[in-house]
């Protein structure tokens, strides 16, 4: 299970962390001759996708793109509204 | 950069494994109270998404679905086909 610890940490569970919260990675592994990207772009769209399943206060996003020879990593941490 | 390492792994860099790639993750923390599912149908949807900026092949998508307590994490791992 350590793709879970990797993605959310370890952390104690009280109920003063108990947030909701979705996490959303994309990675592109590509050739060096392609050099297209579009992650930026499709990132903004699997955004407006995910508001329409959950309620999505745009200050609670944070985005991270990341970058390393073949690799592409975008990575968007969303924290959902609790609800009242 | 081990999130890179974990997500594909450390293999050799040869030209017989230059494919090209493209990994997607979810994770939803949640707490107990909230008990909606909405993953695979948003799953469904970004890969739609997905598939306007690359050509996919539904043969190359693998999909596992991952609980642990208040986590519930999936993966979607495109391989994309190669340019002629």
């Amino acid at each position: 299970m350590s793709l879970l610890s990797m993605l959310f940490g370890n952390k104690p569970k009280t109920a003063a962390v108990a947030k909701e919260r979705l996490q959303l990675i994309i990675a592109h592994e590509r050739d060096g001759a392609s050099a297209v990207n579009f992650l930026p772009q499709l990132q903004r769209e699997l955004i407006e996708v995910i508001s329409k399943y959950v309620k999505v206060n745009p200050d609670d996003i944070r985005v991270s793109l990341e970058k390393q020879d073949r690799y592409e990593v975008l990575e968007v941490k969303i924290e959902l509204p609790e609800k009242g």
